[in-house]
């Protein structure tokens, strides 16, 4: 868990305007739900491997017995928890206010969730995320919504050329059937296949020989990987998709895809070319998350080779709450990722400067110079002169101020002599 | 714990920016730390009754023997807690990081914190606060920066006639002394001392006397309290200050105040009369933290008898963390509060239009015209046409949007027929 200093908070807070901004013109709408849940509900199995990693809140008023009868049972101990993500709650708010909700609900939430990960580079404690949900719309226009809106906020976050790499978790369930791998063993088929970024086609069929899986099955599979075809360079047809998959895909898997990529294509500038469409069909794209039921899909950026954001459809979750099935699908950006990405850039319409005054000067003077500049639409620090001038302009530049003035007595803001800060 | 809707968190983010903007116009500059501190950190005795009302995280990976051992000592099962307000992590903050901070510290928290209050009307159990604090700064221009900044946000709001009530612990600690109440009575007296407003003067000799303080001190407050004078009343001068004292009031106390009355009247425009200064010295404000040690203060806007924010100086909490005295005074705006009181105004530059359609319009169609006008700049929801189109039309009004169109097929952003929303 990490303390934000005024410069990085600045621009946390510029690139989270942003974001906000371009998922509003899309037409989400922010919602924002309590840190805490029931811990029952954030440990009810939908958060899959992140119910593990979930901080747990003491329940007040315990006393010594009721501590020594939870030793065996230490859930007995929290009756609240943080969220570990953001969908969980998305999932409990709509099944509480559904009835004031559109029929297809657009929702952008931008908060932070907690995991006990153990501490290491890149991964903290507490972090942010930024997730779009489309609930109540089935169709694949969902998914091509949050995909334009999701592209258009990096683009806008100056991260132009991302893609989206696409899956869907019933053409993974059909393939791995198809290839004969036994149901109880597909489970750690994925998550073996999952490493093919990593391990390469090589590693990954060591590694399902090494776990014994289905002698027969892996032969298949090792056969349709090493087939001559290069990853995620298709472009986004129905012929390319099902060149991609085994013979004999499921026609409705392979319609849903292909109607993502018509509604993308047609949310595209009309000069854009076909070949240009920014989606990416890969058949061994996996997602950990045990609740996708459909579509999956992870943001990528040419500059760097792990995913910014990723998401899917998790039509069943919803019904948990509601006792009713509603489809659902989302896209979630990896805030922390990205941000480390943007191009520092400060509110180049800020007029911000520091007075810089001697001992000398009248409080009053130095005030209503301060109380001028204000409100004339300008940001003002009052500093007095320190011996090391250089190392206090230094730090003012590096918070965002752009100019500073030394105050003499009798100064007016007309009469100040501005400098710029570098 | 509660859930905002689009329509309320929109219009709290709204308050929360102009709060943000006016704050960073006065030279605070925004920082965020982590919502749990170490358990130890919040329970060292400065964070008052509010230590009490803490969430406390439960240690991850407990045994069963672990947690018998904790039944005498359940403090023995957290390690860490939620921050119940923002000083306490302000304090820490600047103890960790005060090498890369300028030397007088100007900061701004926007943060929820978390209470473990009885739920009743107005209380929550997270609530949203909004700190400014100065750090390094033991004049009373300190104070004044603070109350010109909190006074510039809340007119920005529209709550313009806000008053702040000024007092001193040492004057009221000094008060006390001279009255002759015994030093460990005074917290006691003060608790009383606190109820004025409620109870008025009776109430308040009648509440001293059943507690069985002191009672010629009870006789001489008693008197002191019933002289003629009118509450809150006093411009803010050296005369008036005295005069609304017991005589013989410190020096150095009232020489602290007259500054912060100068300081606030240098920092305003020069059209302002002596007699328009915000302030009213208060003999008889309290404020419940036992933290404060000097100036303390409260917000108060004519239309509410609560106040809507308050403060003080804490020149010994900085000390605690990092062995050395550092001076500080914050003031806190009760967000919850405000946001009640403000005027709702949507953002009048946003053009937001609903896209109603039918379901013989193809998706393609729809998203390029959604495409379009959202990369000219507005805001944009589809919506297929319900039964009742009048339900689905107040309900985008409320979530901020300000016209409607329907959609044929062939239709391009110039030919739609844009109908305002009322």
């Amino acid at each position: 868990m990490r303390d934000f200093l005024p410069a990085e908070k600045a621009r946390r807070e510029r690139v989270l305007a942003v974001i906000r901004r371009r998922y509003r013109a899309h037409g989400f709408d922010e919602i924002e739900t309590p840190v805490m849940e029931d811990h029952a509900r954030l440990h009810a199995g939908i958060g899959g491997d992140n119910e593990k990693l979930a901080y747990n809140v003491l329940k007040r008023g315990l006393d010594a017995d009721a501590i020594r009868a939870a030793a065996d049972d230490p859930a007995e101990l929290a009756d609240l928890g943080l969220r570990y993500d953001l969908t969980v709650p998305l999932a409990r708010f709509y099944a509480s206010h559904r009835a004031d909700l559109p029929a297809v609900f657009r929702a952008v939430q931008i908060a932070p969730v907690w995991r006990a990960e153990r501490p290491q580079k890149g991964r903290y404690r507490q972090f942010m995320q930024c997730d779009i949900d489309i609930v109540g719309d089935a169709s694949p226009r969902a998914e091509a919504e949050l995909i334009v809106a999701t592209l258009d906020a990096v683009d806008a976050l100056g991260l132009d050329g991302s893609r989206v790499r696409i899956n869907d978790r019933r053409a993974l369930d059909w393939m791995l059937e198809s290839f004969g791998f036994a149901p109880d063993e597909r489970p750690a088929v994925l998550i073996t296949i999952d490493k093919l970024d990593k391990a390469g086609p090589a590693g990954v069929v060591a590694e399902l020989r090494d776990r014994a899986a289905t002698p027969a099955a892996v032969e298949r599979f090792e056969a349709f990987l090493v087939r001559p075809r290069t990853r995620e360079q298709h472009p986004f047809g129905e012929s390319q998709i099902r060149d991609a998959l085994p013979e004999g895909a499921p026609d409705d898997v392979v319609a849903h895809l292909v109607g993502i990529g018509a509604a993308v294509a047609a949310s595209r500038p009309a000069s854009a070319q076909p070949g240009d469409l920014p989606l990416a069909f890969d058949p061994f794209l996996v997602r950990g998350m045990g609740y996708y039921t459909g579509t999956i899909f992870e943001l990528a950026h040419p500059s760097v080779d792990y995913s910014l954001g990723g998401g899917g459809r998790y039509d069943g979750m919803i019904g948990r709450f509601l006792g009713q099935e509603v489809p659902a699908v989302g896209f979630s950006l990896g805030f922390e990722r990205l941000v480390d990405l943007v191009a520092d850039s400060a509110d180049d319409d800020e007029r911000a400067i520091v007075l810089v005054h001697d001992r000398e000067v009248a409080l009053g003077e130095l005030l209503a110079l301060k109380a001028a500049l204000t409100a004339d639409g300008a940001r003002v620090r009052l500093e007095q002169r320190p011996k090391n001038l250089k190392a206090l302009l230094e730090r003012a530049a590096s918070d965002g101020y752009t100019s500073f003035a030394t105050v003499s007595t009798g100064a007016t803001p007309d009469t100040l002599d501005y400098k710029p800060l570098t």
